[in-house]
Formats: structure tokens, sequence, C-alpha cells
């Protein structure tokens, strides 16, 4: 019950009127308010009325819809208009609203209307608070710092209002406009009634369920003899582990995180051996403490992984963690893939959308840093601006290595180029060490400022992230502009087909026939063909879909990343706007991929300079699925299908389009310029 | 001299100075002035300097460079700072702009700045004005309408400010933003020193010269022997017609209007016969009545035409005439061909940029009608919204068609599908008349409503026009938008490979190698491929260069707007910011599309459907002509050569990206759809 978490009932005047719907029996259901919340109802001799409006949706054929029975009563009990009139309004709204779906759905809502009120029960509160009275559940754990809490936890508790502007002063943690990462963590929502449970004996460690958990809620460790000990004395089951290749001696464990699991079964639906099941929340929050414990164990040291292989990569430090995405969400496994591979020198410009919302939630982020206190480093902008915001980044990033160059040269450091052309992270941040200690020994305001420029010396990775909304339509003109900027940074696209947060709106990449919320009619355009776009741009161009294919997705980000120039990532996520039971999002993924509408490809400009091919296709459909199949299977195309008289000629089209685009990827794919030709001849 | 056509003296103060660049000698010069200019002169006893400029920069090795000059003697005659300290400073400074220019150019400059005064010649007035002082010369021809010198008349000649509000009253022919079109017709002037004059008997009668032209300043006609007898009593020269196709017992007259001619000589140029050349504007001026006349013959029914070829199309309507663009313009001749094929049933969207400033260069616009007062109607919109600006202008057609449909429905027109399914425009306009005299018989207010929509039965073709800063860059999100719209709209992009009206700023347009004013190192990475790009949308494509074929570019133009959905053309326009003499304009056209770096092709997607090929190559290299050749001919090159030290790399990979380019587009040419593959397997 939302009234456990907050004071819903602060604004009630005195004889004021309270309707609480719960599924909880009347005296169950007060008892378990807060002690501060029945003191309130009380002194204020408030009317309360309990309902159970999803069990009443339910007799009536309705399903979990309970808008109609909390609106007429709301009519019922307030008389702001009179109750008849209410329900004549709400019929008519009803007919109008749900025709289109069928007069079953009316004649339903219709009874509803009549019988709310009898669904209604009249409590009588008790004389004085029950001694078992709970206090408010906190906003945030009781292990949130300080700082947090008395900050962030009160706008999460909704009291936002009252922090002082103090708290937001330039030095301080929240100054110019700055808040601390990894605070997800603090907000222990609890909100699946069943939650995620491994059964470490049955599995055999390939940790897919990690990749494809949407939350950040299942962690793997592996560690060495005395590690397991430890982890053992703590109540954490450990089982040795099962292949050799990181060396033997190595025992792992793999916990999930009860109060961040939305119970999607995302990873109990794709388990390859059914090592993961559901199980009630009441069961499973009693593991909380364990996972919370398991999380301290120490990462096992990235030089030894090898990180094309995805369960290797699994073990990295989580650097995305606990997002507040809808659950079973197919973004979230590509933010957090990303964050996974170089959380620990990124930076990141995320567009407005989801991402920007599960990513920047104020007053939490999932954004989080590791044990040596390095971590992404993370701000929206814009729809319209946010790849030019991105290349900003870069441009400032190299702007502060040149400068940082020039000065080392002027205070006469003699290994300037050699540290300036280093590549690779460690020694670099080896060398940024060594001039710290060379740099205090120097008593001028030159070697300051140089100190000041010393973190430009390790090669920061620019992500530019954002939905279709952004990518193919506002913002592309900037993501057309950085793809031809020759400037080294990278896109993620995660690409829900269609404007997402904004509540459903078509966009460039919305597919032939589906429609949207606010396009129902289904779009009568090829969906935006952005990866052939990119191609001809000369940039790195990826397609991925992490549920068809783990490593394809791990190699793309490499690549993208590795490329010495602008780089772009489709990544397909499925979406809860798509119409279907999100657990089956991998099933739509590999279907998607099977009819060649989505197919896998890395197109890699780095191979034309070899005399190479730069295009691979990396999905070789054995059995196809048929698109019109596919259509079948979700609700954004069958609703256009009742609503649109052309649909079977949108599906012909879906078919011929679809056919056109993968036979000429096939045909650019077959391509190698002749390198030497022009040689010799002028 | 320009005090010959505005009142430059008209704020010269009492013993006020004047200096006066000419390369008339003093005497001849003043007695030249306008009578006021000179009254005004003696009534304010100035004192007035002679200086020729010109004269003195050539004999200092300057050129035509004449700003030295001009600025020290504004120093020398007015002393607001000592002329020693104006001397001084300006070595300075002349130094730091052109010492990347060689020390010579320095040198020849710091002689300038000392001998300048040396040139100046003081001018003693005489008593009384000369009796041949003439007139000053107006603004518009003495045959201007009325209203039109009125008003743009007054602004043309710089006196704007003092015309009264109430000329532009709703109800008026400027009301509501609007203004008067063809316009540009009433400024005659005269800019050149040299004209084009045409031998009618060497002349083959080919229309290259028409077409090239980028002022719209060369007309033919054909005619009957009645029309030829009327030309010739009108002093019009008029040969028989050579070539039998139209017609026998025609007869064929050209002419060239000497005050707009600016004298480029890209006609002469190329002529294949040399039946044209340049003469003096004294003599060539002498035509000018002879050119307005012929002016007035009937054009040949444009039913008669084959519109596939070029020197036909030069016989229709002229919809844009003298726009007062650079000499040698290489955008105009897209924009006159544009207008000439669908002028009279045209609408323009103009992104701002030199389309938009010679289009509306207000007080006058090229854009013109025909003697039916059909013509274009034309509006100007900012870089980043034109694509879309156009696009509401198809939608709101497409409103008013169906909003005509729909009350003739209610009026109880029978035929009304017939009339909306007719696309023939001769067919469509009788239907108008038709269905005009018979809404005048109905006596309600529908039928007045359906008489204001009657409009919309004649199609519309929609044009978007702009420069590559506006299509590659700024408002290509929109042109992405509309590209993938599936709507009836025709982009036109003049492709100056950089932004030219704003000053010389690199686009995405701008190749490798290029500098631009303001981007002088070069280009460091390859143009944007916006025709394979835009291929990549479904969308019909062409690129063409007039200069290199121009049968190719009219069968472009037709075909685009022939396609019942969005259309690119991507036309490549020599600029003065290329660095060359202009009237090479065609031979750099040629040269490059033999280079591989801008070849010619037309993409249909309707072969697509009937299991062809969509791309065509249409330009078949013979002689290959090198790209470094090429570079070589341009100096917004050779200025990058110059001073940038990696200019070779760049070179080497614009050669490496040209072939890949051309190999890859020869390629997707061979691609053809296996039509008939999924039928049968689902």
């Amino acid at each position: 019950m939302i009234a456990q978490r907050f004071d819903v009932f602060a604004a009630l005047r005195a004889g004021g009127t309270v309707m609480i719907n719960t599924s909880l029996a009347p005296d169950e259901a007060f008892m378990n308010l807060p002690r501060d919340a029945q003191e309130h109802l009380m002194r204020m001799h408030a009317k309360v009325y309990f309902l159970d409006a999803n069990a009443a949706a339910n007799e009536l054929g309705l399903g979990n819809r309970i808008n109609t029975f909390i609106m007429l009563n709301f009519f019922n009990l307030t008389k702001v208009i009179s109750p008849d009139t209410a329900k004549d309004a709400a019929k008519v709204a009803i007919e109008k609203t749900y025709k289109k779906k069928g007069m079953d759905v009316v004649h339903a809502n219709w009874a509803a209307v009549d019988k709310a009120e009898s669904y209604l029960k009249k409590y009588t509160l008790p004389s004085s608070v029950s001694e078992l009275a709970p206090d408010f559940i906190p906003a945030m754990t009781k292990d949130t710092p300080a700082e947090i809490a008395g900050t962030l936890g009160e706008m999460a508790a909704g009291r936002g209002d009252d922090i002082p502007v103090s708290r937001f002063k330039m030095d301080g943690s929240f100054g110019g406009g700055q808040y601390p990462v990894g605070t997800s963590k603090y907000e222990k929502r609890a909100l699946a009634t069943r939650v995620a449970q491994c059964d470490l004996n049955k599995c055999i460690q390939c940790g897919k369920c990690s990749m494809l958990c949407p939350h950040g809620a299942i962690r793997i460790k592996v560690m060495n003899e005395t590690e397991m000990e430890k982890a053992k004395a703590n109540g954490i089951i450990v089982v040795p582990m099962k292949t050799p290749e990181l060396g033997t001696g190595l025992f792992y464990t793999l916990n999930i995180s009860p109060a961040d699991c939305t119970g999607c079964g995302l990873c109990m639906k794709n388990c390859p051996v059914g090592a993961l099941s559901l199980v009630p929340m009441a069961e499973g929050i009693k593991n909380q403490k364990i996972f919370d414990k398991a999380l301290n164990i120490p990462d096992i040291d990235k030089q030894k992984l090898n990180l094309n292989i995805p369960k290797h990569v699994e073990l990295l430090p989580h650097y995305f963690e606990f997002p507040g995405a809808c659950a079973g969400c197919g973004e979230t496994p590509y933010v957090r893939l990303m964050a996974h591979l170089f959380g620990d020198k990124m930076v990141v410009a995320n567009a407005t959308g989801c991402s920007s919302i599960y990513g920047g939630n104020l007053p939490t982020t999932p954004w989080c840093s590791d044990v040596n206190g390095r971590g992404p480093a993370w701000s929206n902008s814009l729809f319209e601006d946010n790849a030019e915001y991105g290349l900003g980044m870069r441009i400032a990033l190299n702007q502060r290595k040149s400068a940082l160059r020039s000065v080392l040269f002027e205070l006469g450091f003699e290994n300037v180029e050699q540290i300036m052309s280093e590549t690779d992270t460690m020694r670099q941040r080896e060398m940024q060490n060594n001039l710290r200690v060379q740099l205090s020994g120097i008593d001028n305001t030159r070697a300051r400022y140089a100190e000041n420029l010393l973190d430009a010396i390790v090669d920061k990775s620019v992500w530019i992230v954002g939905g279709d909304g952004w990518a193919y339509d506002i913002g592309y003109g900037g993501v057309d502009h950085i793809l031809h900027s020759g400037e080294n940074v990278n896109i993620l696209v995660l690409d829900t087909e269609g404007y997402s947060n904004t509540g459903g709106q078509q966009s460039k990449s919305t597919p032939f026939g589906a429609s949207m919320k606010f396009a129902i009619g289904g779009k009568e355009h090829a969906k935006k063909d952005l990866g052939l776009i990119a191609m001809m741009s000369g940039a790195y161009v990826a397609q991925i879909a992490i549920g068809a294919n783990q490593a394809q997705a791990v190699r793309a980000f490499r690549e993208a990343e590795a490329f010495n120039g602008p780089s772009i990532i489709l990544a397909y996520a499925p979406c809860i706007a798509h119409g279907f039971a999100l657990q089956n999002g991998v099933e739509h993924q590999i279907n998607l991929v099977n009819t060649g509408a989505w197919p896998l490809y890395r197109f890699n400009p780095s191979n034309i300079e070899n005399g190479q091919n730069p295009l691979t296709l990396d999905s070789h459909v054995a059995t196809p699925f048929p698109l019109e199949e596919f259509m079948k299977s979700e609700t954004r195309f069958a609703l256009a299908r009742s609503v649109n008289p052309n649909f079977d000629k949108l599906v012909e089209q879906a078919k011929a389009n679809n056919l056109y685009k993968t036979e000429l990827k096939q045909h650019i794919a077959n391509f190698t310029v002749q390198k030497n030709k022009d040689n010799g001849e002028g």
C-alpha cells in the first residue's frame, strides 16, 4: 500500500472522507497503516471506506482495469455532482472510448458503473491505535549516508519542497547542478509480488541471466578459496567454478536482490537449464541481506578476463545498477552492458527519453562508481541537441589533452610525446600517477595548472545515448553531423521503434503497420533504415539484439569503442508499447531477427583500408520467421489491423520492403573495393 | 558610376570633402554627374578630389585591389587620425593579413600606403552646372507600372524609409507580406562592360546558351510566317528554323538583353559553333529595344514540344528571369530550368541562402508569371525549417483537395471521383472551368466555399529549394524527415559545396581538401554523400551537373516531378567561392564528373516494383580526369595546399574515398531484388 510509504492523509480535514483501495480485509488493512496515519485518521474523525477494486474488476470481467470503480465511487462519496448524473455521463464516455474494442467491453464497464457503490465497505474506526502499527516505510534504506538521506531521501519521500536552499550551495555535493552517483541502491522499492531466485547447483554459470536482467539485480562473483570461506561464513551460497578458463581453485556465486527484482521473469524464461524460478516476495526478501553482503566480495581482476566472452563481461564491476525502468525493459541491458565494458573511463551524453528518466530519475541515479571511485560521468540534454552535446564533451576532452601537452612541454618534461601517444588505459594511469608526484615537486602556478589537467592523460570513452525518437527524428540532424565529424565518439540508439516516454507517437523507426498510442492506424511507410544510411557516412555501424545474440552485441560494443572515429550502434529494445508479455522479449528478438527485418551486422570502415569488405552480416537465418507471423504476435500490429482497412496491403508492402532491404544488405556485404585500381593510371 | 544612380552626396554638409573614384578624367566625370548632384556640390562649396584607384592599383601590381588606396586617402583627407599613425597601423595590418600570400603582396600594399596620396587630384568646381548634365538614372525603367514604381522603385532607389505604411494595407498588392512577381525585369542594371551578342547566321539553334545563361537574359522564340513578318517589321533578326522536328515553315530568333547580361561569358565559351561573342556595352545596349519587342512574340504551344529535348525546353515560357545573382552563377540555371518545366503549376519553399537572395532580392523578384497569369508561388523560410515548410505546403494542398471532394459530394455532383482521379493538367484545367460555371449557378454558401477551393483541382508541383548548407547541414533533419514522409514533394539542392551566402564556411558537402574563407586549412573529412544516403530512404534521387549533361539534367527534373513520393535532386553549382573564372564553369563541371567525384545518376524506386535496378549511372567516364588535377584548377584547394602541411595526405585520402564511393555506386547499380523469392516460401 502506498499509504505505508507516503503520508497520503496529511491533507485530510476534520470529518473528511477517505477511500482506500486494497486487497486486504478492512481490519487487516487498517492495522497495517503506519501509526501516525492511524492517529491522524482518528483525530480527524475521518469517514473511511474500503474497496477491493481489483477483485471487483475481475469479477465483472474487466481484468485489472479498476478506473471505472474508482471514478464512480469518487462521485458516489463526494457528491460533487449528483451520482446519477455522473453515471449517465460515464456511460456515454465509456461507449465512446471503448466501442472500438467491442460492445462486450462497453457492457462490462456499464455494469461496473451501476455496481461500483455495492463494493464500498464503510469502516468504523477503532478507538485506539493498534499496538502492532508499523512506522512509515522509509524512502531510503537505513545505511544511506546522512547527506544523501537528508536531501535525496527527503525528495524521495515527497518532501522535496521542504529542503533548504543551503543544501545546494556551490561547494557541496549538490552544487552547480551535480548530484552524487550510485544512489538507486538506497531505494529498495520491493515492488514485485514474486521475485527471481537461482539454484546454484543447477546453474551452468553462463551469465545469460545477468546479461539480460533489465534491472541490474543479478550479481555474479568469482573468488579464490579465502574469499569463498569468508562468503560462506556470511551465509552466501558458493559453488566451485565449473569451467577452468579463469584458472583452477576458483569459486562462483550468483545472487539476486529481491527488493530490486521486478519479477519480470526474463531470467527465468531464458535460463538454458531452468535454474531460475520466481518465488513469493515474502520468501525471496529473506535473501536481501545475503545479497547485500555478496556485493562486497571483491571483483576479479579485469586483466584476467576475455571480454569478447559474454560470461566474462558479467564479472566486471557494475557501473549501472537498479534502474527504475519498467519491468522487463528492453533498453537497460544495453546501457548496463555499455557501462560494464567502459564504465571506468566513460562520459555519457543522454538524450531526453526513457533512458534519461531511469538514468537520472531524480532523486536517485543508477549510474555508479567502482571501489576505486571510477565511474561514468553522466548528463542529460535535450532531444534536439544531444548528439552535439556529446560532441562538445569530446572536443572539450581533446582540448584538455592538448592543453596538458603544451604545459608539460613548457615545464620542460622530456617524455611528453611518449605520454601523449600512449593508448593503453592501465599505462596511462601509471603515467598519470608518476606525473602527479613529479608535479607536486614543482613550485609554480603552471605546475598547478598541469595538475588540474592530469585527468586528460587517460583517454575517455564518449557515449551519446538516446532512443529512436531522438536518433531517427528530432536529434537526427545532430547524429548525422557527428557521424560525419571524424571525431572519436560513440552513439547508442535504444530502438523501441516509437516514442515511448512521451506516451506513444510514431517515429521514423516505427515499422510498416505498427500502431502507436497516438497513431493507431498503423505506419504506412517503411521504417527508416538508419543503419544503411549511417554506413554511407563512413562511420562504424552495428545493429544488435542482445536477446538474439549476446556475443555479437558484446563484440559490436567493443569494436565501436575501439574505432577511432564516429560509431553508432542500433540496439533493438522490446518495450511495453509493443504489446506482449516482456518476459518473452528474447523470443521476440530472435523471431524478429529471423524475419530479416532486424538483421544483425557490423560495418567497420577500417576494413576498407585493408582491402576487406566493411560489412559483416552476423545473423545467418537458418529458419526464416514469417514477417506476418511476427506482426500477429504483438498488439501494436494487431490494433492497426483492427482499425485500418488497408492493413493487408501494408503487410504486403512491409514484406516487399523487407525483402528489398535484406537483399540490398547482402549485396553490399559482397562488395570489396579494388584497392590498387587507380595506381599507375592516375 | 554609382553617383549616377543614387544621390550619394545628399548628406554632405557645407564645406565638406568628397572623394570620387573613377576611371574618367575629372572634367568628364564631373560632367557626367546628375544635374542635382552637381548643383548640390556647388551649393555646399564641397572640396572635391578625384582618384583612379584601379589604375593606381594596377600600376603598383595590385590588380583590382583598391582597398588600400581608398582607406589611406580617407585618412589623408579626413585626418580623423594623423595620416602617419594611419600609415603605420595600416602597414602592420597589411603584413598580418597578407603575409601568407607572400612578401611580394605585402610590399606592393606597403607601396600603396606610401603613394596613395600622390594619386589624389584636387578638383576645382566650375561656376555653373554643365548644360549636358544628365538626370539621375531611374532605379526602374520608364514602363514600370505606377504601383510598382511607387513602392518597389522607391525601395530600389534607396528611399524605402519614405514609403508610407498605407501602401501596405491588407487589400493592396503588398498586403499580408506578399509582393508582386516578375519585377526584376524593371531593374535594368546594365552592369557589364561587355555583353553577349549572337550571330544568328552561325547559330545552329541548339539552345545550349539559353540553358546555361545564369541570368535568364537569352530568349529564343519560334514562330510562323505571320509572326515572322511582324517581328522583322520591329527590327528583330529572324532566320528560318534549321530543323524540321517542330514542323515546316517556322522561323527562329534569339535575343539577349544587354542591360541584364552580366558579361560572364558562359554562353560565348560554350557555343559549339562560336556564334556568340562579347561586345562593348555601348554597342550592345543598342539592342535593348529589340530584345524588349522580341519578348512579345507569342510562345510556341507547349503541347508540340518534346520536353526531354533540352532545346525544346528552352522554348517554354520563362518563369524565372534576370535574377540578381553573381555573374556566372552556377545555381540559377537549375532554378530557371525547374521553373521552365513546372512553373505554370508550382509552389516553391526556398531556404535562406543565395537562392533566397537572388530569388526574393527585395524590392524585386525574378519569379514571374506567363501570359495566362500562371506562375510559381514562392516563399522563403529559414535554414532550419525549410523542408518542413514545403511539406506543410504539400499537406495544405492535399487538405484543400480533400475538402473540395467533400463539398462537391455534398452538393450532389456525380462525377466527383472522375474529377479527383484525373492527373492530366490540361484536363484538370478544363474540369476546373466547367465546375466554375456549374457552381456559379448554385445559390448557397457551400457552392461559394467550393468555388474558393477550385484551384485545388489542378495538382501542384511542390519544390523545396536550398543550398548545401541547408540540405546537408542545418536543415538536413527536415530533409531526411520528408524523404521518409511518403509525400509527393521535390527537393532541389543547389550544391556549391560550402556556405556561400553567409561568407564562406565549410558544410558537410565541402569536399576533402577544399578550403572555405572561414576554414582555410582544407576539409579533413570526406564530403557527405547525400545521394547515397537518400537512396537508402526510398526516395527518388538524382545527381546532375547541367554543364556536363543538359539532357540528363532535364530528364532528372521530369522524373523527380513525376515520381509520386519524395524526390531529391543534387545539382552541382560552381560558385565564386571556388576560385576560378566562372566562364569556365562548364569545363569544371565536365572535369569534376570525369574525376568520378560527382557521378551523374538517377535512382528511381519505381523500378524496384518492376523488378528493375533502381540506380542508373549516367556518366560513363571514357577519359578519367585525375582528381589531383581538378584540385589544382581551383583556388579553394590551392589555398589549403599552401597552408596545410598535411595536404598531400588529404589528396591521397580524397582519392581513396573517391575510388571507394565510385565502386560502391557501381556495385549498387548492379543490384536487382529477386522479386518473387518469398512467394511460396512465406
